[in-house]
């Protein structure tokens, strides 16, 4: 990943340095449960802080994974059972697999990682709905296709991505337990070592034992990148709305810019881009590749291939890292959002009243009893001539005897009122925000 | 979808029929809805059986549309409305948008594919379970990279792919709930009509009310796909064991195969070929690529722009019919499922002992008190040796003194033994099937 | 592929029943191919109307091979030999091996299509070398980021797309030789069958022999669904710039409506929506979905697995006919498409001027001698406020001392003249229409 | 990419050190150009060491952008700026746009990886023919569905390769072409800059002109990503066999392992595993992966938006670099790929004779002038009841009448032959190697 897009609390994570150093609380947890469960070392003192004192240099690691021994965590193990109590060295990564300390360190750091998602997610939510709450009420015109349908609300639309949150919210309190999981059943996960003891090493880690053959299985790993890829989505749908609403022609709402100190463009003195935006918006799609590899890596022949490892190298991190950034950035650009209610206003008039089309349909269907069909057909006509004519649409509604034979002027006036547009507002408020409002 | 991978009932749920039948499930529950909130058809009665009695003809739907209406909806409308009882005519699709019909029904054919899911895998847990009750405690060669590892349980297998199901049967619990969603908000999400109507239809319709836009949002079905796909990889993994399993020299396990009237190759006549496995394998891949594409389509412009709408209309009934398939065909490869016990048996001996490294190793370690790492640099050199002149290894520790001198031949002759392998069965076996066996 | 989407010209080679007639080719020159080598049926008759003459009903061919024989082409086999005339029937299909039929009948299958592309990217390339020449000097504003930058021509952004098209067409003529590839190579790719037998087959069918093992190799396949899905992508990038376009707030083109036959939405009668760009907006990722799997599906194991081939059964047709449907489209919507060059004029004055900040810049940093970086500063300074104030840009340059200083009126009003701007145009379209105009 | 896929000739080629320094010596070409068109600078010295003079630190540039500038590009103007002699100063980066740099920039990166690439290919070819001609002639079984089918030549098998390699060499040089275009068009493509200064600044960097927008069309990039995915499927593939031929049961090869410095297993001293070709394996997964999102970055918004800026950040070098080392380290594994044909042999054997089926039936038609099925069910009763009894098939041959009444048992034996099944071994090699053998 470029280190343009890791946040340091993220990045240190998943970093080499922090790789090894779980690699190395499992390896401790797994000693003091074997001794807990008698197996060895009884009434022998592992010092408290065992892991901590061991000191691991990645460079080191490859070195001599490199220099012809060819498997990392075996490198791993000379570095570090040299720095081990005489007295404990026979005991380090005894009768268990690299992949019970690997898996069961990845573990921990899916759970690290989704912790801080679960924080990131909630500082998102929390711009968006202050952002809801202050903009409750502002009217502005709701676009499908690109096109003008009806007046809607700005704090709706807020409210809206807020509820999708709260979806996102429950999933990752799900993904949290899912890739909770800890493994210490040996080779082939017929437990060379008494089942106690990964009962006990994942009590110690916060994780649950899962039955699993040389490694756990990777739906749980596939789980973790899709439901990074399903926020991914949402934050990319969020993007695309900065960036439209931030349209020259449309200009209802701007990326936060510094004009004394930023530019915009290399070329043209005048530019102000909604580059966060768009940065996440492309991003969002490397997140659905991440996952897609995710999901290719859940086959594996037999007890296991490693086909995923040298992948998960990649894409845990960068996907991890990149997720992080993205809600974090996100937040920060919807918490400095500018917003041009007016804008929104004199937008929603832009087509002179043919927004409010609908509503004289249905009022016109009242009225007349004619079948719905009829008088859509009815407005439709009107309305559609009105568009090319560029004209007023109550006005050619007035002029029009196939309307006034049924309704008034002031029935009519009616239709192009905003505020019935809003009546349920507090609906939707109280849905979404209920009982956290 | 080609119409080999198509069930009938799934097939049916998805077919144009059926779609515009639970359209209009939907446009009757919106009237009925309507007016049980008093907002028309006060003291009026809708027929019961209204819902059934209209049928429609999807070829009738589309030339309307292509003949220049360019709107399938519109066109349905039209069909629908002819076959109302006249009282009703006016009051059909009034005040509402499209995809309140369309996505409350889409949701309604999601609810009945996840049920049809959820049968499925059962019906396949079913039959796995019953291969790893009838195989507990039958030795097979464990491997990883596709190479000799350890022996461990066949059963075990089976019971490892049992858990995995489990945890998609949770998924799919719980995607059942995400689905079943409803919308009756009007073409902008603002609600045109009461928010009382959108809660008696999805009551009627067994749904739960959803703030929306234009359309529901589409993380919702990215969720659906999503579980699709990672359900589709555990198939493609055990699709590959049983390929697997199937080479010729190995030869443990065979596909059902009936050579009296079967046929495996159109060139040689001694074939007997993995065929169900290896298409499910292969499909498992499209099932990722739809996944891909229900997160791509996330993205929508403001309330609603309909770039997802032709998309759905080919994956959904695809990747449903397809995953509805692919369990099912992997349940009968399993039920039918030939193992050969005495081959596994024999291929354990195929490396004359070296599979039992592990064990001399750990107890070289123990009986020498040497550190881990002298003790299997000392089996290893033996063990490569061994496996490179091919010999029997426990002859070549016998005449090792690095061996000898610290373990006899009785102590030696245990790390042989199989059953030890096996001890821990019964937990793995209780984890898994625990309440249930 | 729902029946929406499938165009009849390529429907016609991806259905069943052109599939086995294609099959029944092959089959028929193997025949030929042997006996012109002398191998067989020396001085025997081969009737010329031998392949037309025979007749499969898929029906038929999945009957049989559901009944038990479960094999496709042995079913094929089965119905066809029947057909044939006493004196061949012992010769049909001998020594050679299902997929010496099956890959060789999809290479003809997919000669067939790409010719089919290559018309269908020629139409598209006439309508909008039409519209670009039509369109040749009408400004409109250039938008990067969304936002105005400078005017440009509307005839260039025709004419980019069109040198597009071109590299596509050099693509399609080159891809068109990749896949027409054949093998009569035998079960194992070895050759049971002396290769002139090949030679000829492929001379016969207007192929050329490629090296394989049981199948033509994946890379192959993998090329044709690459081309397709880059072609989709440029056919997404030129739809979204009609949605584009079409917003309200832009509104300076516009699909084709009629008014009088089409409806836009069903609850709003004003409607009028870009639904055809958005549909092939979608379909964009449904082909680079399949173009994903096209890669999974290179990986075969030893001399073939079959993991592909349910796979290709779908996506082969679903790639081929949602391509030519999309090619077909969007010329029908470019060649339709309504624009409105006073609305481009009027939407480069919405800013008052500043779209020409580069030009000031330029001017200032020449007349003054000031390095381009502080140049730069003055007039982003005097931009930036006036896009704030919404002020006319020419009016505050011409209050600004730090321009008036090195500026006069008149120079100044040099950089608002539009023609500048296109003095260029003649170059690029000779560049991208160059020997064609 | 993590450090260890990082092969030095490529990793330079795409470090932020060397992207800065490719925009400096296109930053520097354009002044040149622009001289040498008269439009500046004339009769004015710019030193020939120009671009090596200038050093940019990335970590200043982000330090300057990050501030507030908020623009990756002009920070690094603003740093190279203070670098350059006085009096070229204000002609620095004059008239242009950052994209002029960054694209003609990236197309000199992508032109040399491609050139890496090649190379690669080249030696990775060089190592499949050595071994192709050294195994040519090599005999071992064949395998469909990975079921023994008959036997082929392991030559063969490489050339195989070798000819798939030859297809991913064309389109290297033809990729090459493709990518090697630049732009000096200025904000939106329209040439600020009289087009005489793209020439020049192309012909200085040995790239063609391309029409552009601010940017240059991704469809470009997006071949780049395909090409470099489908050589990623093509690897991948070569890897599975590797994988395959190492299964402990086949063990007819073996990627290089010196036991006496490699450890296979931390806890099974026993194990050698094909690791290198698993890695290759997974990674392959991963170009796919890239490629996907270089096909979604094909969209942009009018002239330009920039969602694919920070992906490409990413994914290009990641791309690059990974390609560069999974040619590398493939061609490495091949080179010492350890070879065993006696097993070959020996597998041959395995099912005592079944293998030759096919030349059993075509003798029977041939001599019995049954037809081809009749035969066909005939062989195929014995051969399938012969895999059942595990039993020696030329024995039960010589044992059924139904064979004995029409065949000899001499003509029998010469099915079983191995001779005759390579006996076009040199016709493959001959188109595989032709010209070049």
């Amino acid at each position: 990943m470029h280190i343009r897009y890791i946040k340091e609390e993220m990045g240190r994570i998943w970093d080499d340095n922090n790789r090894f150093r779980t690699w190395t609380e499992v390896e401790v947890a797994v000693l003091i449960a074997k001794q807990s469960c008698g197996l060895c070392l009884v009434g022998v003192k592992i010092p408290e802080d065992l892991a901590e004192s061991i000191v691991v240099d990645p460079a080191e690691v490859y070195k001599i994974e490199f220099a012809g021994l060819g498997h990392e965590l075996m490198a791993y193990l000379q570095i570090t059972q040299e720095q081990l109590p005489e007295h404990l060295k026979s005991h380090w990564h005894r009768e268990i697999t690299s992949f019970d300390i690997q898996d069961t360190a990845m573990a921990l750091q899916l759970v690290e990682s989704v912790e801080l998602f679960q924080g990131a997610t909630e500082r998102l939510m929390g711009v968006v709905k202050t952002k809801a709450l202050k903009y409750k009420n502002t009217p502005m015109i709701g676009r499908s296709h690109g096109v003008h349908g009806e007046p809607i609300d700005f704090g709706v639309k807020l409210a809206n991505w807020y509820d999708e949150l709260k979806r996102h919210r429950e999933d990752l309190e799900r993904l949290k337990k899912v890739v909770a999981v800890g493994k210490i059943s040996g080779a082939m996960g017929m437990f060379n070592l008494d089942p106690r003891v990964e009962k006990k090493v994942c009590e110690l880690l916060g994780l649950k034992p899962i039955i699993s053959t040389q490694i756990i299985s990777r739906d749980i790993v596939a789980r973790y990148l899709s439901t990074i890829a399903i926020i991914g989505g949402t934050i990319q749908k969020i993007a695309v709305t900065v960036r439209r609403l931030q349209q020259t022609e449309i200009m209802e709402a701007q990326e936060y810019f510094d004009p004394k100190k930023r530019k915009g463009s290399s070329a043209m003195p005048h530019k102000r881009n909604p580059i966060g935006s768009e940065n996440l918006y492309g991003m969002a799609r490397l997140l659905r590749a991440y996952d897609h590899v995710g999901k290719d890596n859940q086959e594996t022949w037999d007890e296991r291939t490693l086909e995923n490892s040298g992948v998960e190298r990649i894409i845990l991190p960068d996907a991890s890292n990149l997720l992080y950034y993205m809600l974090t950035r996100l937040a920060g650009i919807i918490d400095k959002w500018i917003i041009y209610p007016d804008k929104m206003l004199k937008n929603i008039d832009l087509t002179r009243g043919l927004v409010f089309s609908q509503d004289v349909q249905v009022l016109l269907a009242e009225k007349s009893k004619l079948p719905r069909e009829t008088a859509y057909e009815i407005v439709k006509d009107i309305a559609q001539d009105c568009f090319d004519r560029q004209a007023d649409f109550l006005q050619m509604l007035l002029e029009d005897e196939k309307i006034t034979k049924w309704v008034t002027e002031d029935e009519l006036r009616v239709c192009f009122d905003l505020e019935p547009k809003l009546k349920h507002v507090n609906h939707i408020f109280k849905q979404v925000f209920g009982k956290e409002e």
